[in-house]
């Protein structure tokens, strides 16, 4: 809830240290300065509001208007936000809303270009947990801006029975009835499966979510055909952009993707001060 | 300081929130395991005692032991370290282990292959604080794993007097004069110069490093006759992997590269259980 | 995760503040000293691994023997546990170890009398967020220790749709539609209903929990018909140990009780050090 | 000082965890209503300043219009406060407000039954340290609402030295002589007594208040004379509302109740949105 | 109670920061060497203990052996403890463990002389609220060390309504009975006194602690005629090594000293590292 | 730069607790006074945005008029700011405030004081890290404000290579080159030196700085005379009001003085309020 404000204030302290020394010996104080973020390539934006969070916790007169919204498709040259304030404050805030700027809108083109190649196919494309440590609220939040959907945040809010979890509980069954009588009645139980006949044993134990795990397109199919209906089913398992297509085509219901958030390239975006 | 304890508690508690509920549910406290963190994929590792703070954070029982050092290049199916412990306790940290683990390796290899690249030149291969927020230890000291130096980690260690800034002072001269009046003897005074112009305003009021901002090699090569060894050259400015040897050879001294850690990609890393 | 290391910590704090000021006065350090966790009354325990950890975390040379386990039944005279280490320390965590011990013990007496009521209907009884504010981890805890089930633990990890929310959504329709749109996959949505006519409309609607509000046992009991078993039904709204048991024979799958952990009473248990 | 800006936050991050997905799911930002805060029975209230800070904390514009104070008696039916504001914001600060409302007026409103049997007599009526680890200062606050008073608040604003202090001291004489050498100047010395022999023991060493602990309401009156007004007297040990007004008869000066805080029901309140 | 942890752990983050950059360059990992921390002049020691803190806090294996005893009045040259651990552990923490340790002696011998000069006139020194924000604890406890006492160490703990009270409440008696009604009974009622009339008056209300601001040494001996042992009399107010002598004859119980604590010069102390 | 709040709110719980229990009990909530901060003595000010710091922390509506600006002298009598708001607040910010103008004050008026006997020199007055733990960045502006400069701020933002460094590296050439090869291109190498021979051997690994310990002022002018603007001078080591002129006219660029910060005394200052 005050994850933002943790993140945000965070990012500063880390990047501002005991002071921006540079910035408090060159510029005085008291000098309002105007300044835009412009689009550097095309992009999916995502972040404006977490971008204006960085300015307005160093000083809460900064003004930050808007042009864009989060989810919003920008070309390159495009102005997504105005921000007036003091010109030491906007000097010292830049890196880190930057930062988390180009980061997030990073993770929601990317996102947008998973979702372009499942169109049509009623496929989700969803994420994972591979996100960078302390910053996975808002790497989850700029899939939703990208069109993407998301998986469980923690290992709180969602169960997702694995291989080593089966292996301890002594079979797909026996994990799945202890899951049922510990877990709260309003989440469904998931469990990965790595062939057609875990799934059937998944699909028996009444498993609620079934996690196709790097299985082939045509594996897939099958296993789409025999769960048929009685639970979900999700694909996951090094898909990229090439592969994606295929594996909606096999008819499962979601697709994890961890490319979304664990290797994302950061958009170019700049800090432009007026004259 | 306890920098690396505050990122790992912080990511712990992202990751696991209230509790894992599918490890409580499914595995019996109580079961020790061993397993094996294995490389997928040729790289330079770092972040093994970072990884090893996962684990022991969660339980100090847990014993690590690591058969590579940071720094060091595994090939594909190599193990980095044995875990030992607690089911419980390595299905809880694995996630985060990995997370961190492959983001930075991935940081070290990227650094590694620019570094690679200037051999024998003996210009330096720096970072820059385009890091990803909250993680900026973690991300520079996977640079130097890779074979890179730090430039300074945040806006108080160390001055850079920005376009911005001399806009503000009032220009080159200015803005250098009023930063030696406040900043500390034992840090130097560094000032960005867009031309051959600004380098020579810039070494006639004695700055002590010379950024050359996006210049072209020939450029860059006169501002280094220019400098002539009275103050440290710095190149930045989109420097790839295609363009950093000529950059090199220009003859700067340093080379700051903002794609080492804004956009590097994690590399593959499995934690395998034992039978 | 690290969420009853908190607890602990701030209890002490709170109850320690700048130090004990009498029993620095008046004991001796390095004294030792072992005493007793007795029990005063007739009751379920719980709580004895956080009463420990009150203990260790003031000093981690304490001992604590557990000779009863969470969840079970004691009977007034029952020694808990054994506790050995400083006088100054066993003085000085003693109240905040009673005050936790005994409220989670009263919960879970408190839920096993709940329980014990509906014996062999099948029907499960849950919590809700009615728990002190700051203990919520602990007061599900012991719900579970006394035999029930816990509801989910935040507005986080669980979907509630309740009047309010399909007031603002434009009917219970509306309202799980955009649910649907926006929440995880392997999360169920739950929806409040006041009467047949909505238990209709949210079956139709796809609800896969739905609440029944309020509703006299014989209502409850046509809701189940209309169900059927395509939703888990959950009873909700003044349950007491007089009216449980014919709300359970209604059929309903999951019975709420707020007064599980908002009323509890403390059970007596006393720390006795020895001569 | 900052302690109820810490219960409040905390208490947010508890029960909304990364987000409240039901409501972001289905209201819509922006959506203003207005709700009252209505007396489902009578009670003394108490906590309407914490409940509105649960609200401003998460939204500083809503508004919160009190027609009601602290330590006013309620009767069933009335409305205790307004709320206007985003309707997200209401839905997401609800339980927490209410959970702490229904707390510290359940509270209040015990302890003015306490408070009223000992009517006429002089006698106080005051709290413990039985409170519910985290919420101490909310606990003792109540308790003044209700017309009680507090006792000490930790171990370090009150000297208290218990039979196992006694113990450690070698004898009641020695414990107080060593205290009044540690203790600050300010501060009054209490001690515990079981009997009349301990009474006059501790007065003689120059006690300031002398606690009768479980004591016949025969003893105290006993006690009373014996100490004929040279210390403060004060009677505690399972006081209930049976047994206060004997006690208090005994011309005892303070009544110890841990039942205040210990067993408190919560009161049953309701936050309603307008149509 | 965690304080001392806290205020260790914070001062080892102001001074390390990010790291040590030079140890870390220039020490190897791994040298294990002893150091003493030796005395420069005569002085009373206080701070062993959170000296020792500082370096365990670092690296737990460190070995601290204390040849003096906190209070303990040592000669020039003499050695106060051996530390044996890293060399790079005891280079990072060697400054912030001289701050502490040099301060708190430095407090601890400045009392001791205060102290000595009252000798034989059974009045007590004790110290104020004039210390160094954050590190209260640690300047009370060396005021203990040098043989003074301790006032309330905040305004939680202790009552003492000054002028600007009195005028706030109308009147020295409209004070005392207002606190009277408020406070608990276990901590004494304090007021400030400008003369003789408001001494009176202070009696007369109840006072039981009564402070004779900036009294001359004729005034002070007639304040406790006036008081005659029914009440504690307190001196203050520019108290020097020069007057206190006269102070303390005029007969008060108490003499409390600001500059204990708000202007103390720290002491010499050398840590030498073994050859 | 979260510091200045961090230690401003960490200073107010540690003096306020859980309360003001004297201004609670007998100052009426909502009276708003005046009041004025009085210089009791001469001196140079520093600190007045901290103070008004301390008050607007506790309540956002105080009024905090500056009529003098931090690096001003002033004279005894003067007022230093006015202050209009709550009398609670007034009162219970009074100390906390005063607390740490004061010490700030004294700070700025003994570094004025160094400052002025170099006069015409051009040696720099700089300050050390013998700093009080916690309020670091308060004492080094402090010293701004009185005319002199600040060394690194931690062991993070500079080199400072010592005796200790040198021993373990094997000399001070190999110490020199071994920092180079670590330290960031934008930081200076200084280092200790105990004698002339020494001095040539850093001159020659090229040091950027040398810091001449404890030298007499004939071997500094002799030192001076050997780096002959190679480097930059340091004196250190003992330094006092009577020796700095000696020091500073043997030629140093830069003198650290350690009793800046480790032994100030706190000037006068009262907090008056208005009739």
């Amino acid at each position: 809830m005050f994850e933002v404000e943790r993140i945000v204030k965070r990012a500063l302290e880390e990047d501002i240290g005991l002071g921006d020394i540079t910035t408090e010996a060159t510029v005085e104080a008291g000098v309002t300065v105007r300044a835009e973020l412009v689009a550097k390539e095309d992009f999916v934006v995502a972040g404006l509001d977490v971008a204006a969070r960085v300015f307005t916790e160093l000083d809460a007169e900064v003004g930050f208007e808007k042009l864009k919204e989060d989810g919003e498709k920008v070309a390159r040259g495009e102005v997504l936000a105005w921000i007036r304030g003091e010109a030491r404050c906007l000097l010292q805030g830049e890196r880190v809303a930057l930062n988390l700027l180009q980061r997030m809108s990073g993770i929601a083109t990317m996102t947008a270009r998973f979702v372009r190649e499942v169109e049509g196919t009623g496929t989700l494309v969803v994420d994972t947990r591979k996100t960078v440590p302390g910053l996975r609220v808002l790497d989850k939040y700029a899939v939703r801006m990208g069109g993407g959907r998301n998986h469980r945040t923690s290992l709180y809010d969602g169960v997702l029975i694995k291989e080593n979890h089966v292996a301890a509980a002594g079979g797909i069954a026996a994990a799945i009835n202890r899951a049922r009588k510990r877990i709260s009645h309003v989440l469904k139980i998931e469990i990965e499966t790595r062939n057609l006949d875990e799934v059937r044993e998944a699909l028996e134990a009444g498993a609620e979510v079934i996690l196709l795990d790097n299985m082939p397109a045509e594996t897939l199919r099958e296993a789409v055909r025999l769960i048929d209906g009685r639970a979900l089913s999700e694909a996951s398992g090094g898909v990229t952009l090439e592969t994606i297509r295929d594996i909606a085509e096999a008819g499962v219901d979601v697709i994890s993707v961890g490319a979304l958030t664990h290797s994302c390239r950061a958009v170019d975006i700049s800090l432009l001060f007026e004259d």
